[in-house]
């Protein structure tokens, strides 16, 4: 097994340097691998098609959404807010004890080791969410570049270096590594690593948090393991607009072959319109060319589900996909009762790729036991009519409590890279709900609280300062203020 | 083992209930049981000295802290700036994709464990920080007694459930239960259970932890484990205030017999003045009259842990503590040369009463060694003159990775309870350094990010609804807003 202690002794040493950098200098790093990521775009995305399989269309997309999100942290780090910059001012005068001067920020955890995933070569790769927002909150970060695309991880880590060089960063501020298994799990056991980011199975997500809780000092993992993002279409919607739905529905399934975190693989529909829209579905799998998946491991894996899932009496076939090459997605559709589904943990289980299935329910109460018995998840959508949701309140409010993202238009695929955007949920979606890993606030992960106490002015950080020279809001003395 | 079951339905119902109502309501629930704590205050002092020993002087205070504590998560509440409201508009518009409305704010976690703590018997027990920031961020408690002081969270437990019926919570939102480590264990390893807090000892920390990560459903724990506070004392101020400071370190030493998180149990001073330094200590020390511990128990652990280190070849005592009855601390003061003390664990091993290890130090390289050994504190006192301080900037960034709070004047005991308080620091001071057990942001442990996708503007939260009728501070489309 590799050693790691020189890799991760220069990731430390990088990371005392560039923590203390002002905000600006972060923000032009940033910028300036936004930069090397478009001026080298074609080269990158040429070498991520070939070895993701993933059409030029799609990964055309991922690179503008690297690079956007990129660009939002570079942003963020400049309105500043996102430090939680608060300030208890002194009172001398204060009885029986004066009252100190506390100021409190966020500053960064350390060196960060963060797993590239398979799905999103670009996106939630090399210089991908994880690594640029921990990078924003003044981290190091050791990458482990994901086997399924090695070459591609090793251009965009030469564009990193590239901007390290370009805009004077301390060299080991980002560190390429590759390996497998047993890389991973010693980057995640060495005792510098103060945070993990991971995107992937739950298996491996799972296996990765174990070992960090395990540590002599354990540290947080924030792991994204995917989910089932069950849609639920009430009645009145459903009899309204059962062919745009089936549209969506088939749509979004089978986006990508299925490979998407947000891949919505599980759907409620009404008894009374259960066979009607469950052939509408089927009419528009029908017509969905099957695409290549990531790698043959994925697509065998895919298939070894779906013979799995075959066994259990309780399913009807509405869809079967039958594996035709080494590499092909098939779409597959199974139906069930929600009592059968209710007694099966194996039916709320994620199958990587363009299967779903579909629950026939007949009652209210049949939801409220579906909602309290649900995983949790990265999303839940809600398909109704307006009149029909103000009836279901109680519904809403138990889903809530098993998703971060609740949808009641559209589809949970596409996920915006914004300010309000959470993409986490409660366990087994996620290893922390109260982390997302796309968005802005994603850098709040590798972060936490420090105060200072009567320190004096020269030396404070400059986001603590009297006069405000970085023109953030800041909470001072109970009032947020900006001055 | 006592089956939770019932209790923890319970609680899930009123969970389910209680997150729904809106924010003034959940303060003036708050307000009730601060009023109800004060309206009983001469029978909860009187029953609180009885069981922990503490003088009332120190209880009457606590009161005070405990009652002002729930005064600021009530005013916090109706605040609202800590639910985090981000709003993303919808831009119809877009190409090639519309935008969606996407709005964020926190949403409690659901039913939280909470654990009394024995050396607070007020302010971090029954209706202490934790208790108080878990109902105000909308969660239900379930509490469970410290046995040290079972009267005292009884008579508080009822002043609670008068509050409850006052303010018409839902029954069960605040669960008051008994029982030891297997009742503990009982409770953390509830399925209902969504987070634990705790205040005490590592091992008792460390064993929740565990018992919380082993779960089917891992969840998150906040428990604030101690830690031994180091001072650095450099050497142009030892030389100008040596007697002030020797005064200011043994009270704080020994204030409520040492029995403090915050207690200064290390401090290292430069070796010109050691010895006359320690001498101005130990006068000190030989002043202090010696108070009862909270039990017997604790008094026997005091001792025990001295008579362990007092086989350590390496430590000279100043001052010895000799156990003269079974209640009683005596404070004691040993002395080590910091490379004796950077060669064994032990010695930064919190010793829980008033005792304190002086370290000598020679050279600023002696101070960089010791700055890396340290192991996770609650917080790290810097005495220097300004002149020296800017001298030592790179030592503050070393010690700043290791803690929660950086003082640079007075001692570590006397938490502020304010909005800039960080009362938490790396492991194994607390097991999440990115949360903080006082102050006002005690709330966010409690809470996770939910996103809404397109929800009909009556259905939205009232801190997320367009017209903004709580009037609290949000994020609209990147800018913070309050209108």
């Amino acid at each position: 097994m590799t050693n790691f202690d020189s890799i991760f002794t220069t990731s430390q040493q990088a990371y005392l340097q560039y923590k203390q950098l002002d905000f600006q200098k972060r923000a032009d790093f940033l910028a300036s691998t936004a930069k090397g990521l478009e001026a080298r775009k074609a080269e990158v995305i040429a070498i991520a098609c070939q070895e993701s399989n993933l059409p030029e269309g799609r990964i055309t997309g991922e690179l503008g959404r690297t690079v956007g999100q990129i660009r939002l942290f570079a942003k963020l780090l400049l309105e500043g807010s996102w430090v939680e910059a608060v300030i208890d001012t002194a009172d001398p005068e204060r009885s029986p004890v004066p009252k100190p001067d506390i100021r409190r920020m966020l500053t960064p955890l350390g060196p960060v080791v963060v797993f590239g995933a398979s799905n999103f070569p670009l996106a939630f790769s090399t210089a991908g969410g994880d690594t640029i927002s921990a990078l924003a909150a003044g981290c190091s970060v050791i990458y482990k570049g994901h086997p399924a695309h090695p070459q591609t991880s090793l251009l965009v880590a030469a564009i990193i270096q590239e901007a390290i060089q370009v805009s004077g960063m301390p060299e080991g501020v980002f560190i390429h590594v590759e390996g497998g298994v047993a890389a991973g799990q010693a980057l995640v056991s060495h005792p510098i690593a103060k945070a993990v980011a991971f995107t992937g199975s739950l298996a491996g997500g799972k296996a990765i948090f174990d070992a960090a809780q395990q540590r002599e000092e354990p540290i947080p993992v924030f792991a994204e393991m995917g989910s089932v993002n069950p849609i639920f279409v009430l009645e009145e919607k459903l009899q309204q607009e059962s062919a745009t739905l089936a549209k969506q529905f088939a749509a979004s399934l089978t986006l990508g072959a299925g490979q998407f975190c947000t891949n919505p693989g599980l759907i409620f529909v009404p008894a009374r319109h259960a066979a009607s829209f469950g052939e509408s579905i089927k009419q528009e799998l029908d017509s969905v060319i099957p695409a290549a998946m990531l790698h043959e491991g994925i697509a065998s894996a895919y298939y070894a589900s779906l013979s799995q899932l075959s066994k259990k009496e309780e399913l009807q076939w509405l869809q079967v996909a039958t594996q035709q090459d080494m590499i092909k997605a098939y779409p597959a559709l199974a139906q069930v009762q929600v009592e059968d589904w209710l007694k099966d943990d194996l039916f709320q289980q994620e199958v990587f790729g363009c299967f779903a299935m579909m629950v026939v329910y007949e009652s209210v109460e049949d939801l409220v036991a579906v909602a309290n018995h649900l995983h949790g998840q990265l999303t839940i959508s809600i398909w109704a009519e307006g009149e029909e949701l103000s009836l279901h309140q109680s519904i809403i409010q138990l889903l809530s409590e098993k998703c971060g993202r609740l949808l009641f238009k559209g589809v949970p695929t596409g996920v915006e890279v914004g300010y309000a955007m959470q993409h986490g949920g409660p366990f087994p979606a996620t290893t922390d709900s109260r982390s997302t890993s796309v968005g802005a606030y994603a850098i709040k992960r590798f972060a936490r609280p420090i105060a200072y106490q009567d320190m004096p002015s020269e030396l404070l950080p400059l986001a603590l300062r009297n006069d405000n020279p970085m023109g953030i809001w800041r909470m001072v003395d109970g009032v947020f203020e900006k001055c």
